[in-house]
């Protein structure tokens, strides 16, 4: 009995070993409204940067631009957070515990330091993060180091939310509350664009760099026989 | 005293639940010996395909192609036998449970479905073992994608085998026998050249894909130029 009074908690599995767990004490709305204001902040900044480039820019560009410098945000400040604090975070009153309270509803590993998604997280935070920033980098000045940035995010984004979703599917989606709002809602609407967008992005890069080193072959074999 | 009995194995952590689990019955000699054999085999076939090639390779071509050879058969016959198997391997009596047997000594995680190296192995039998095929490919014809195949190849490596090894880390290598001949011998020993090679040939592929895409940005300039 007192086992379990120990180990009440709001998530799935609800045997899940939680001690540290206390309720947020701040309003969820004034959570969320923080992170979409970071996002859109981070969005503007973006754009800022956009119309100060001196390249010119398609509109698969400027998404890229903005998708990327979101992604740096996310890897490095959300995520980084919850690298940093997994140990307390199901305890912490902060801003930052509530997101990660709220969103491990539909995934409690979160909340249980579950080895696999503090690895994965980590890296997250610290290779994916700063591959999204060169990537807007390599936008913004035409550099030759975009696509393959580009291709090294998206495929880390990639294989890291693909692992993510398929552990928790294969048992049985045991993490995740049930209820449509949060399997659908959180679950998965937060993760698939991190699925669909790398994929996009992959397939765009793979494309640019074959040819990209089709032109540097021909370049290369023209170069030699006028020599 | 009977659950005890049931789960009683040689593995790390000895309370790990392996009910399924039977000693081998062959010799370890041999077994190992049979993979040493193929990999010796996909070795002098690569070698053979070296030969063959039209294109003239630099001795880093020819050692990627036999690396990534060797790797493809790793990665789709051994690793794809563990992931097609995994719910009976510890109890199967076939030269490819006997293999994964022998390294779990370094790993239980093997023995007992664990839901990160199922799916980390099916995604390195899936993907990484056809787009190392695809770098062989690439290599031999001199074909505009070998580098973004070397890329993707060694990028997904490198993932799997950090998460591999770090989440074992985090939980103080809790699946590992302690004895040094385990633990460096099959642990590091078996799990460092997917993490130093890759490295390697991600830098070598970034290198390449920067130098390429220069190239192909000046030939443009110029191409536009003289129109």
């Amino acid at each position: 009995m007192e086992a379990q009074q120990q180990h009440q908690h709001p998530y799935y599995p609800q045997s899940s070993p939680m001690p540290h767990y206390q309720p947020s004490q701040l309003k969820m709305s004034e959570s969320l409204l923080t992170v979409g204001g970071s996002v859109v902040g981070l969005s503007l900044f973006a754009a800022f940067l956009i119309g100060r480039a001196k390249t010119p820019l398609t509109c698969k560009d400027k998404f890229v631009t903005i998708w990327m410098m979101v992604c740096t945000g996310i890897h490095i400040v959300l995520e980084g957070y919850f690298v940093y604090n997994h140990r307390e975070l199901a305890g912490m009153q902060t801003l930052g515990a509530d997101l990660w309270r709220e969103y491990s509803h539909s995934d409690s590993r979160y909340l249980t330091s579950d080895p696999f998604t503090v690895i994965m997280e980590g890296i997250t935070a610290v290779c994916d993060g700063p591959f999204a920033a060169l990537t807007v980098y390599g936008i913004l000045t035409d550099s030759p180091v975009r696509y393959v940035a580009q291709l090294i995010t998206s495929l880390m984004q990639l294989y890291g939310d693909v692992l993510y979703m398929l552990t928790n599917a294969f048992e049985g989606y045991a993490y995740t509350n049930p209820h449509p709002f949060y399997f659908y809602g959180y679950f998965v609407m937060m993760n698939l664009p991190w699925i669909v967008i790398p994929l996009y992005l992959i397939r765009d890069a793979w494309l640019n760099i074959y040819r990209g080193m089709l032109i540097a072959k021909r370049a290369t074999t023209v170069a030699k026989k006028n020599q």
